[in-house]
């Protein structure tokens, strides 16, 4: 990895000096990354975590660096010195890759001297924000595709970074491969791609580019039939090389159409190598697709066995940034924390105060997810007694849950800037993020109109949140 | 810069070994990017040259990356080794940084050895699809807030290189600095911010965090005033601490707004300020704009100076991909040239066959751009004659320019795989860019309905392309 230490906003320099100048540089400070509710996104699968542990893990100004913030002619040499030896000492809990998370939740806190909280927050949000986002896309395409989808969106990627960590992300969000190689060397994942449409454009005639392919690729051929006329030429074409290839002792992987009435052609095309003997033959569809049309296709009754997904997964095109903020919420004085809560004239804006938890609560007899609990650190759950639930704004919505279990979805990713968790391969993250999917009734996770999962507050935390507002609000 | 050699889709090495097996690897082909009309682009702003001329330049499969492809189990130990030796040794044709284009304009054409070809499109693709992006973006948010706009987008960016490279393209396009420390270091640009709510948090008081940062920051003081209440609270505060600057022999640079009205609020503070005594104080803003909310602030009559631009132009919100394809142009046998083209049945999805080249036709007595023509590679364009233009499409539509002159906007950017341009600093980028923006009338760079740009073929070009669709349509 790259260092990133000056992947920063200035600010947080400007404002770490300020801090340094006052003494308060190594006050314990504790901030939240969580997200605001949305109308595109109701349940998010977090990501980036194993990137903002590294990043974490090898904080550390070069001297290149140094001579650089020396060069703005703000900083003083005092500061400068301090920054030299800077490294991330604190305490990071986190949810895991994977999990699934919901607006308001803390999903990563950084629990660290006031200049190394503050300093780490622009990259911290960049790694989970992106991830986050392209793993929570991902799922929702690979959920209306039923499985099958690789990611293919590397050329439209914003930079580099993007196509690579956004094919990590979407691994994890459900894709079972990608066609970028470097994010399949990376993070060894499945790799998958063919022909161009210049590969057939190139060979005298389709049936030669076709053969020819077939001689390199004998086994797992697939061809790419819209180059010219996918019914009339295309798919005639790719059963006569199939014929070839069976003959020579090898079966034949598939076609893919990247173009035109992809539900009409691929069952038209399916019926053509059903009659031809190539009933496990795959159909392959690509061309500007995402949840919606793949969901339509199914629809319509497409015979697509496998999709490729490019601009709109990789970009997140109908929302292409989170919005995860990082808020501060607690101070620490003599070890005491003393929570801390941002206001707004919006109600959905205060903050939720202090130190806090993650529960989520299951119901036993179905072993479903029947709402979230954010509580003060701390706090246990008594699986033995009847737990009421209110919700965190119109507090007359209220239920009671019974015969439930709870998992406090947090753990500590770092203690004294070190890792404390391994970094697991994306196939588990993947299977983990399954596996909790499967614990969501389909009423919270489909497209139309999804019933919004409840995430409430703990009686202790909106007794605290009451009383800090109350205490501002008289302030004024 | 990391070596890239890899961030390709997989196709791009499975048709290398086909031409390879084939012996087709070494025949020399051109492919030109370009990309489609669409409603949101009417000119783009070209970049993302520099990072693909040293990819270009570095292009090298190191052991690791030949070990990792043989590990897939599909490619030839012939092919790996050829792989392992590979390096671009073809010539690149490109228009400057800062250029501005249209639609179907080859903006960067590779002539190389197929293999080499195929293989660098991907990465090409991403580098200038996502940089041309984020510069016309910028370009438009520029244009429509007058200057002062600062890109401030880091932690919402798409992963590191979406805010690095993006902070680039926002310079080239306009911006005068970005908030992002890494892009400042690395591109040499201006890099601002002062403080973050959460510093005013962390005061017993809004004066007291204020009069902090002052100490620290007695010269170019700028003051977040929005914390509490602007008007009530920020502005007063701010107001007292700039006196104590002023008597201490320090002056205050103004003042930040990120939340509420910012019309109303910037009218206010400025009268607040003026009558105060600091006319010079600025006023900078900040909070989900974009060129439609910029525009519209200004026509309110807001008083902003300065504008900090985040994430709608780091991932340009509302089309975050530009779409640009790279497309096969022509082969070479014995070194002469076969023009290739890609049919469709939609019109304009088929390719301008050939090499070519595209010459810019300047009002000699306005100096103001009139029309673009592409032409065929080697074409002169007589400025002492009447030029006859016509649309590509509607060929009906027709115009004659006189006392005109011509620029071919393109250069030679590699040859033989070596640079033969230098790499520029971005203020000589973005100074390009101001002077041909200059030139042409706001008729065509307006936000809303902008009369759309000329971009003819040359009969030369238009007879070739209906030649050979006629070939190919007739063989159907």
């Amino acid at each position: 990895m790259r260092n990133l230490t000056l992947l920063t906003d200035l600010y947080q320099l400007t404002m770490g000096q300020g801090y340094f100048a006052e003494g308060r540089h190594e006050q314990i400070a504790a901030f939240d990354i969580f997200f605001r509710p949305n109308h595109l996104i109701t349940y998010s699968v977090a990501a980036g975590m194993e990137q903002a542990a590294e990043y974490l893990e090898g904080l550390s100004f070069d001297s290149g660096d140094i001579a650089y913030l020396r060069s703005l002619g703000i900083f003083t040499e005092e500061f400068l010195a301090y920054l030299g030896n800077l490294r991330f000492t604190g305490d990071v809990d986190s949810v895991k890759e994977g999990e699934i998370v919901f607006p308001y939740e803390p999903i990563l806190t950084v629990k660290a001297p006031m200049i190394e909280a503050q300093l780490v927050e622009t990259a911290l949000l960049t790694f989970v924000n992106h991830q986050t986002l392209i793993a929570s896309k991902s799922a929702k395409i690979c959920a209306a595709a039923g499985g099958g989808v690789m990611e293919f969106g590397l050329r439209r990627a914003q930079g580099p970074d993007a196509g690579i960590y956004g094919a990590r992300a979407a691994i994890i969000g459900g894709c079972v491969g990608t066609s970028n190689v470097y994010a399949g060397k990376l993070f060894n994942v499945p790799v998958s791609g063919t022909m161009a449409h210049s590969w057939v454009m190139n060979f005298p005639s389709e049936l030669e580019a076709f053969r020819a392919y077939a001689r390199s690729f004998p086994d797992g051929c697939l061809l790419l039939v819209d180059t010219y006329d996918t019914l009339k030429s295309g798919v005639p074409n790719a059963i006569k090389v199939f014929g070839e290839l069976r003959a020579a002792g090898h079966e034949p992987k598939g076609i893919r159409l990247d173009s035109g009435d992809l539900a009409y052609l691929s069952k038209e095309a399916r019926k053509m190598l059903d009659e031809a003997g190539y009933p496990n033959a795959i159909i392959c569809a690509s061309g500007d697709l995402d949840e919606n049309s793949v969901r339509s296709l199914k629809e319509q009754g497409a015979k697509i066995d496998s999709w490729g997904i490019g601009t709109k997964l990789i970009t997140s095109a109908d929302m292409p940034a989170l919005g995860g903020v990082y808020k501060l919420a607690a101070v620490f004085e003599d070890g005491r924390e003393i929570p801390k809560i941002k206001l707004s004239d919006t109600t959905e804006k205060i903050t939720n105060p202090g130190m806090k938890d993650v529960f989520r609560i299951y119901d036993k007899k179905t072993d479903k997810a029947v709402a979230d609990l954010i509580t003060r650190a701390g706090e246990t759950v008594d699986e033995g007694k009847p737990l009421e639930l209110f919700h965190p704004v119109e507090t007359w919505k209220r239920m009671t849950v019974e015969n439930y279990r709870v998992r406090n979805i947090r753990e500590p990713l770092i203690r004294n800037g070190k890792r404390v968790q391994k970094s697991r391969p994306l196939s588990e993250i993947h299977a983990a993020f399954a596996a909790e999917y499967a614990r969501f009734w389909e009423e919270y996770t489909r497209l139309d109109l999804p019933h919004i999962y409840k995430v409430d507050l703990s009686p202790a935390l909106c007794s605290l949140k009451d009383e800090m507002v109350r205490h501002y609000k008289k302030g004024e």
